[in-house]
C-alpha cells in the first residue's frame, strides 16, 4: 500500500497520544465541489451534496459555533474542531465518520462513487496535511447497495496507517444479519477492521423505516432510530453472524446503549426455547457481546436518578462495551465532563479511553 | 344495552372473586365455523380461519395439553382452561383477548366483519353461558382499517356489563399517534373502556414490519414485536394523544417491559431539547405513563440476577404500570408462581391483582 499515491500523506508512525479518545466525530467539506472533483462523470455532474429527509431539526442540526465564517459550514474546519473538542476537552484522539448520506441512492453504483469520492477526500485532507500529530482517525464509508463493490472500497483502504473501521449507515433494507451483507463482513474480518453502524437514513431514499409506517416528526423520527439498532443486533445475533466470522467486529454509534440488557435479557430468553430453529447459534446471545460489540455512547440516555444509570451500566456489561463519543458538531454534543455522572475510575478509563485505544490499536 | 339480545346471557351483578387477575388470556373457536355462523354473506363464504404467517413457531405457537381431544385446539374448552389456568393457579379473572388476525387485511369491511363476528361468538359463549362466576371479562375487538366502523364496533358493546376494554393488533400501517386514529380512541374514552394492543400481525398482509426490513425467522420476528410497542409508545407521546384524550388508557400485552425505562429516559432528554417542535407535549412525556399506560408482564425478561430485574423495576415504576398476565395456552405461557423472583409483597399484590381491578373496576 505504501506505494499508492491515496497514502502518501500518512505518517506511518506518529507518536501515541494521552486523553480522551472520541469515536464519533463528524467532519465535512467546505462545498460538495470538495467531493465533486473526486467523482467521474457521470457522477460528478448528478452530485450536489443534497442531503434533505423530509426528517429535519426544527432549528439547526449542528452547533452554531462550529460553523467558521468565510470557510465553510459545520466542522469544515479542521483548526476549529481542534481548538473546540481536542483542546478544549482533551480528546487526543478523534474517530472521523462521514455523513454522506450515500445509502439512500436506489443506484448503487452513483451510492459506491459517493462513497469512494468521500473516502479519498477524507484521505486527502483531515487524514493528511491536517493530520501531522495523527489525532485524527478515519472510517471507510461504504455503500450497502452492492456489498461486493464495498468490499473492494474496503480492500482499497485498508493499509492506509490512518484508517481504522469501515462504516455504513443504519439506514437499510434488511437486517444487517442476512446473508447479502456478508461479503462487507468478510472484508472487514480479513483487514481486521471493525465496522462502525451509524443512523441518520432511516426511512429516505430506498430505506425502510424501523417502525411500524412512517414517523411524523424530527422527534419521533429520531427517537425511534435505536430500534433499528435493537433490529440489526437481532438479526446478527440469530443469524449467526459472529460464529460465520469469529474476527468480526462491530460498533453501534449514536444509537442509544440503555436499551442493551433488557433486549437481550429478551433474546436469551427466546434463545432457550427456540434454539433448534437456529442451531449455528451456539451459545446465549448475550455471550456474544464482549467479543464483538462495542457501544458509543452519545446519546447517553440520562435518568434523574444517576445510580439508575450506573445500574443500568452494570446490567449491560458497559465496562467492556462502551467507547465515549461526543457526536461533534451535532446539536446533541455530548461532552466528555458533563454527559455522565461521576464514575469508578477503572470504568471511566475503559470507556473514555482504554477500550477505544484497544479497538483501534491506538497504542 | 340492556335490551339488546346480545347481552342476553351476560349477569349485570356477581360477587367480586378474590385472587390473581391475568390480562391476558386466548380463548378461540373450536372451528372456524363457529365464527362463520355470525358473518352475513359474502364474508361467511369468504372466511376459512386463515392465519398463516411467513414467520411461524418451528414446533407449536400453544401447548398442547390445551387441546382438548374431541373438543378443539387450544383453548378452546373453557372448562380445561377454567383447570388449567383459574383452579391450577388462583386465577380469580381472566381477561380474555381473541387473536382475529383481523387487522391484515386490505379490505376493511371484511376486516370489520371478522372483528364483529368474533365479538358476538365470543359475547355468546365465554361471556355467557360459561360466564355464570364473571370469571371472563372480554375484550372487544376492532379492526383498525376503518377507524370509524371501529369506534361504531365499540358503541355497540360498550354497555355490556363484562366487556372490560377494546383491543387491536400492534401490527400498523402507521404509529399509533397519528390522527387516523382518533375516532378510536375518542369511542375509548366516551365509554371509558381502556385499548389493549396486542402483537402478532406485525409484517402480515398490509402491516409494516417494525425493523428495516423483513426479519429471517420466527424467532426473530417474535423478538422484534418489541420494538413495535416502543416506536407506537413515542408516537402516542409525541403526538399528545394523551392531552387530546384526557381519560384514555393504554395496555400493552405481550411487548416485554425491561425495555420502557431506557427509551422513556431517551425520548424525556429529546422533549426537553425539541419540545418546540411538539408544544402540545405539555409535560415530560414519563409524566405521561402514570395516568395513561399499564403493561402486561408476559413474557417477562428475566436476567440471570432477579436483583437487576428489580431495579429495572424500579425504574419503570412497576408497581404502578405493570399487570401480571399469562399469555395462556400460548407455548411461552407465565405462570404466577414461576415468572417472577420474590417481589415485595405491596408490589406483587399490586401487578398481581391491585393495578388491573383498578384499571378494569372489578371491586
Amino acid at each position: 500500500m505504501s506505494d499508492d499515491p491515496r497514502h502518501a500523506g500518512a505518517a506511518s508512525t506518529v507518536p501515541v497520544r494521552q486523553g480522551i479518545v472520541d469515536v464519533d466525530v463528524h467532519p465535512g467539506p467546505a462545498s460538495p465541489d470538495e467531493i465533486k472533483q473526486y467523482m467521474s462523470m457521470p457522477w460528478r455532474d448528478r452530485y450536489k451534496g443534497d442531503r434533505r429527509s423530509f426528517y429535519r431539526h426544527p432549528v439547526h442540526g449542528s452547533r452554531q459555533d462550529s460553523v467558521t465564517a468565510g470557510v465553510g459550514p459545520e466542522c469544515s474546519d479542521p483548526d476549529l474542531m481542534r481548538r473546540q473538542l481536542l483542546e478544549e476537552h482533551g480528546v487526543a484522539y478523534a474517530v472521523l465518520i462521514m455523513r454522506t448520506f450515500c445509502n439512500i441512492h436506489p443506484d448503487p453504483d452513483y451510492a459506491a462513487a459517493i462513497a469512494a469520492a468521500f473516502n479519498e477526500w477524507l484521505a486527502d485532507t483531515w487524514l493528511s496535511k491536517h493530520n501531522t500529530d495523527g489525532a485524527f482517525r478515519g472510517s471507510i464509508t461504504i455503500a450497502q447497495q452492492d456489498p461486493a463493490a464495498a468490499a473492494e472500497e474496503i480492500e482499497r483502504w485498508a493499509g492506509h496507517p490512518h484508517i481504522v473501521q469501515v462504516t455504513m449507515d443504519s439506514g437499510a433494507r434488511a437486517p444487517f444479519g442476512q446473508r447479502y451483507y456478508y461479503p462487507i463482513y468478510e472484508a472487514c474480518e480479513r483487514n481486521g477492521l471493525p465496522l462502525a453502524i451509524h443512523p441518520g437514513t432511516e426511512g429516505m431514499g430506498i430505506n425502510h423505516q424501523p417502525t411500524p409506517g412512517f414517523p411524523t416528526r424530527y422527534i419521533e423520527w429520531h427517537c425511534a432510530m435505536s430500534l433499528a439498532f435493537q433490529a440489526h443486533l437481532i438479526s446478527f445475533l440469530t443469524e449467526g453472524v459472529f460464529e460465520r466470522f469469529p474476527g468480526l467486529k462491530i460498533v453501534f454509534v449514536e444509537g442509544g446503549v440503555a436499551w442493551l440488557a433488557p433486549l437481550i435479557w429478551r433474546l436469551d430468553s427466546y434463545w432457550k426455547s427456540l434454539r433448534a430453529e437456529v442451531p449455528w447459534v451456539r451459545k446465549p446471545p448475550s455471550e456474544y457481546l464482549r467479543d464483538h460489540l462495542r457501544l458509543g455512547t452519545q446519546p447517553l440516555e440520562r435518568p434523574d436518578d444517576d445510580r439508575q444509570l450506573l445500574q443500568v451500566f452494570e446490567m449491560m456489561d458497559a465496562k467492556h462495551l462502551l467507547m465515549f463519543s461526543s457526536d461533534y458538531p451535532h446539536w446533541d454534543f455530548d461532552s466528555p465532563s458533563r454527559a455522565f455522572p461521576k464514575l469508578p475510575t477503572e470504568m471511566r478509563d475503559a470507556i473514555f479511553s482504554d477500550n477505544a485505544r484497544s479497538l483501534y490499536e491506538l497504542h
